[in-house]
């Protein structure tokens, strides 16, 4: 078994956000999709180690930004390779509080998403949560970062917990 | 709430195959993701109508190949736009039976996964197929479509059935 097919499956690059109580988390997601059109609902796999995923969990809401293909390696790299644990991962970032309370990143983004948790789906290591579409908008329309882009051409690594880590390449921890 | 924002998200293209008894079938995808890295899983998102649905629900196993950018409009309408029901979609197309049995589209793919479904998760139109990967391998290094791609390039449209479907676009049916 070659696992390297898998890095042949294909996404964009998301923030994905949500909030305790008062406090705000976002980190880097590749597996936001779409599940059902009628209504719109949306999944994300989060590794149960990270911090958003203590957030989702508690809250039941989540936001998605898709970034765009310029994004600085500088601030995924502040969403995907550290703990909100350690930092507070917003600060000096441009987002609003989304209409579920979620904090939604504006800044690099191309569009939105906010979903309420209609289900989860426990995978071990990681949950899938699926969402319910509450609100969405599309900012601009320059060109989105694929996953692919992020790997190839921007020399972007992969966190240990993302659902597509590797073992064996480069990688950091989120 | 703007439901455009959907079409920002990344996904690739995907020919995802299953056989129930001696009948095979397959269909285009676009929501093919990994799910988990230990164990290696990967899910799928597939239309009840759909006749692959059928034949999942009753084999438990599925294969997908992650198309090339160089893919055909043709092949894709074969597989996303006609249904098993009325024609051998199989038939004239280079493929071989995988270990799980499913057939594995091999024409236009630059690497295939084969899975064994651990969960199905009801999402009513739709039902979300969770597999452990029991085979995948990469065939080319050829540049993978993307679901973008095939939409701005190639023109192509999303049958009424597929996940990320929305109303008032053009579509055909699959």
């Amino acid at each position: 078994m070659n696992t390297k097919a898998l890095h042949k499956l294909g996404y964009g690059l998301y923030v994905v956000t949500s909030r305790k109580g008062e406090k705000l988390n976002g980190q880097i997601a590749n597996t936001v999709f779409q599940i059902t059109s009628e209504p719109p609902t949306i999944a994300v796999s989060i590794n149960k180690s990270n911090l958003t995923h203590e957030f989702i969990k508690e809250s039941k809401v989540f936001a998605a930004s898709a970034l765009c293909q310029r994004t600085p390696l500088s601030f995924i790299g502040r969403f995907g390779f550290k703990s909100g644990r350690d930092i507070d991962k917003l600060e000096g970032i441009d987002y609003k509080i989304g209409v579920t309370q979620a904090p939604v990143v504006i800044e690099n983004a191309v569009a939105y998403l906010e979903a309420k948790v209609i289900k989860e789906v426990d995978m071990g290591t990681h949950t899938v949560f699926i969402g319910e579409l509450v609100n969405a908008d599309v900012l601009t329309e320059k060109e989105c970062m694929t996953y692919e882009y992020y790997h190839k051409v921007k020399r972007g690594t992969t966190p240990k917990t993302a659902p597509s880590f590797i073992k064996g390449e480069k990688g950091g921890s989120s």
